[in-house]
C-alpha cells in the first residue's frame, strides 16, 4: 500500500469509531470520515464526530443525510421506544437489544462503498465489535466477511478486476478496555468522543444506557478516569 | 408462503420495476413499494412510481430520502456529467456506462432490507437485468446471490434462525421484449411508467438515452406501440 492511499472511515463520534480512525491513520491511510444524520435523537453525536475528525487528522469529514425514521423499529430512531437504562453493566440483557437499528451497518457500509468507489478507495474501516455488541447481528465477523464478498461484486472493481476492496473491522475481537488502551497508544483524546445512546441536549452522557455502562467499565478496568464531557 | 405475506418491492417508476411489482403481486405478496428521492434529476420518475404503485395495488408506497449527490460520480446524480444520447440502440457503447451510480443497488437494497426487517417481510423484489445492463456490476446474478447471503447474516433472522430472506430478481435473464410481454400478461399499463434517464420537466422521455432506446427496441420487437406519455 502506498502511504497516501485513501480510506473511508465510518465515524459515529463514539469511542470505538474514534479509535478506528486513529488505527487507519496509523496504518498510513488518508482518512475520509463519513457520518450520518439519520434521525437519531442526538445531534450531539455529530458534533462529537466533527471534533474527533479534526483532532485525528481526517482529510475530509462528510455527513450524509439518510432517513431511517421512515421505517422505525428501534429505540435509537423512533420516539415510540425508550432507551433502556441500568445501574450496572451486569444488568444488560441478552438477545437483540431494542437499540438495534434494522440493517444500520448494512446501510452505513453501502454509503461508504459508494464514497469509496467515487474516491478510488479500496479500504473501508468501521468500529464494530463482536464482544460488547454480541446481540447485534450486523456486528459479527461472518457478517463483515459476507459484506466484503458482496462489495467486491457490487462495484467497478468487481468487473474491472485488480485490487480487492477490504472491509476493516480492527476492533472486532477487542474488549472495551483493550480498545481504549490501543487508542491511548495512538494519541486519541477521548474527551472529544460521545458514546451515549441518550445524551442530554447539552451533549452530557446519561451514564445508564448500555453504551455508557460498557464505556465506564472499560475505563474502570484500566484504572482510569473517563475524560468525557459531562 | 401464505397469501398475505408482505414483500418489499423496489420501484423506480420505470418499465422494469413496474413489471416486477406485477409479478410480486401475482405471486400473492402484499407489496410494500419503496422508491428513493436521491438527487436524481427528474422528479417525474417519482410521480411515475406513484402512478404505478396505485395502478398495481401496492398496499403501501414509501419514498425514502437519500443523498447520493454528496458523493457524485454519475451522470444520473451529478450536473458534472451529461447523459449520453444516441440515435439507435446499436450505438450504446460497452464497458461501465457513465449513467452507472456507484453502489446504487447496494444502497437501495440496504434500505429495502431495513424496511423488510421492520415489516417482518422475508422477500425483497427488484428489477435488475443482466442483459440490457451488462455493464453495471450490480446487475449481475453473482452480485444478487452475494447480497442475499450477506442479508441473511445482517438481520434478526440471521441470529434467530428460521425463514431465510430472499432477494427476488425475476427479470435477471429476460430481454426487454420478454419483460414487456410478461407485464402485459399481468395487466401492467405501461403508460404509467417512465424509463428515461433525462426526461423534460414535463416528464416527456428524451427518446435518445440508453434507457429510452432499449425500451423502444423492446416494444418494436413485439410489434407494439409504446403507450408512454410524451
Amino acid at each position: 500500500m502506498s502511504k497516501q492511499d485513501p480510506a473511508v472511515v465510518l465515524l459515529s463520534g463514539g469511542l470505538d469509531s474514534a479509535t478506528v480512525l486513529a488505527i487507519a491513520r496509523a496504518e498510513g491511510f488518508a482518512c475520509h470520515a463519513l457520518s450520518f444524520r439519520y434521525g437519531q435523537r442526538h445531534a450531539a453525536e455529530l458534533q462529537a464526530a466533527g471534533r474527533v475528525a479534526r483532532s485525528l487528522g481526517a482529510v475530509e469529514h462528510r455527513v450524509a443525510e439518510i432517513d431511517l425514521r421512515a421505517f422505525g423499529g428501534s429505540a435509537l430512531t423512533s420516539s415510540d421506544f425508550t432507551v433502556p437504562k441500568h445501574d450496572a453493566v451486569e444488568e444488560i440483557g441478552g438477545g437483540i437489544p431494542i437499540t438495534y437499528v434494522p440493517a444500520r451497518n448494512t446501510i452505513f457500509l453501502s454509503f461508504a462503498l459508494a464514497y469509496a468507489e467515487v474516491l478510488g478507495a479500496f479500504d473501508i474501516f468501521l468500529g464494530v465489535n463482536a464482544l460488547d455488541y454480541s446481540g447485534y447481528p450486523d456486528c459479527r465477523p461472518e457478517y463483515i466477511a459476507a459484506y466484503e464478498t458482496m462489495a467486491n461484486l457490487a462495484t467497478r472493481a468487481g468487473i474491472e478486476g485488480g485490487r480487492r476492496l477490504r472491509i476493516h473491522a480492527p476492533l472486532l475481537h477487542l474488549s472495551k478496555a483493550h480498545i481504549i488502551q490501543r487508542g491511548i497508544e495512538l494519541g486519541v483524546d477521548y474527551s472529544h468522543t460521545l458514546s451515549c445512546y441518550d445524551p442530554a441536549p447539552s451533549g452530557s452522557p446519561c451514564g445508564h444506557c448500555d453504551s455508557c455502562l460498557l464505556r465506564a467499565k472499560g475505563f474502570q478496568q484500566l484504572g482510569m478516569a473517563d475524560p468525557a464531557r459531562r
